[in-house]
């Protein structure tokens, strides 16, 4: 999860290596779908590497669909579609931070999902964790949210 | 907007103040409408003022909705719900802070409306005036919360 | 419930006719809310009678929202808002039939909710009488339409 | 599309030879993804024969989700569902008639799919044909709706 149109330059790097990460342990990457900022970056990298890509679209056709994205699901449902973003995936790694990216995890939290946060944006931070301390982990890079996804896998 | 289970004291107390002051402005209370914290107390202070209160609610009947809400809209989509409430609100206060809260403002600032912040919850407040400082107002009690509600309404 | 703009000019008729019925028993009108059809015409009914109404709107703001419709959900979730629609009725009457209608209607038996069915479509109470036979009734008119809600409310 | 507990026999062992034919054009399978009836037989034909399958699940985890399913979107929002799953599918199959049936056919009529129908329920023959004969084929086998597929891929 991560910003569309408001991702920074950071925000894309790690996306791209994290979609190239995520193919590479044969995870299924499902996303927001939209050709746009880290979700285009991550479908893309996934791509590259071999993965699957699956995208929960907000609006009612694929006009703004990331070209990477394999199978689209049409929600028509705009933001109300953040839920199942983070109710069907077994984690989420949230990279960047924004309005759209911060109710993700928010959701994500209350729904009790396990969050790895990549961002510079310390009150987010601050404020998840503060929230659910047992479900949200800060990471500094692609390698290490990997790598924290594969240990809580292992212990669930 | 505000916890549920999770509510404290300080949040109860301005909840049901805030539900009061709003019926007293004959404006129509819309909340998540469970039976429990913020929620409940604000329903319960619009009806001791004899306003009107509509509830969005998760589930799929009125097991769980506050006996305070007049009408009760029954989605049955969990928090998916979340931005039915938002977007049905001309203006959003956030009173208290927790998983769900936080999700209803950020999905309130993807929406671009206005959100009323009344927590003693720093990084929540670091967070969302960041993300979007012209659709954020940090208030400090209730009833500072009505008067900038009046305030940007005169400016629409 | 009933259709938009492929509404007939008996449905229109027949829909003005129940909205002043509907509010003389001081029920509260819930509809789909837009100004097109059924239910503009429902909710104009409703307020000439002094009745107090609500529209779950399909889109992100009110636009296309009926001038008669007093508290509008937005929900911008489309088509899925119709699920909505028929949980939050205490009875539905289904006025006319199209794609939309339809929908209605089977989502309302798939819940278990009683509909009252005004038409002159063969097929449709065909159908729906053969789906679940003890929750549809169907009627010649609104006079019987608001008899018949009568006489299931009072055996709830 | 089709029924989960109430599918007749026919209406399964229908279900399964077009899951098997849908994997046998290489297409992805996308169904309501319960372990009941149409939804779990049409996913099982499917894996035996080596597709891949999405399912949109109604509830908030996967404990009702048929075991034939690779990938299953989690929306919790109930019937409201319905809309995704036709929304997302370039066309729809409707095997069996049932009220969940009904509003799927009906909603996917209202977004413009077109829709394959196998049943023997004449009512909705009729009903579904007249309120948009151009988008309703109706068929006799599964292999006449995957030729009809065919048909309509290639003409869009």
């Amino acid at each position: 999860m991560g910003p569309g149109a408001l991702a920074t330059q950071t925000d894309i790097k790690y996306a791209l290596e994290l979609g190239t990460l995520i193919a590479a342990q044969d995870w299924i990457l499902l996303s927001g779908g939209r050709k746009e900022g880290v979700m285009d970056a991550v479908n893309k990298g996934a791509k590259s590497a071999g993965g699957l890509t699956v995208g929960i679209i907000p609006t009612s056709n694929n006009e703004d669909t990331s070209e990477a994205v394999d199978i689209s699901i049409i929600t028509d449902m705009g933001s109300a579609r953040n839920n199942i973003n983070v109710l069907s995936s077994d984690l989420i790694i949230a990279c960047g931070m924004g309005a759209g990216t911060a109710s993700e995890i928010a959701l994500a939290l209350k729904a009790k999902k396990h969050v790895i946060l990549i961002t510079d944006n310390q009150p987010s931070k601050d404020l998840f964790a503060g929230i659910d301390p047992k479900h949200i982990k800060i990471v500094d890079s692609p390698k290490e949210a990997i790598e924290t996804c594969k240990i809580i896998l292992k212990n669930q």
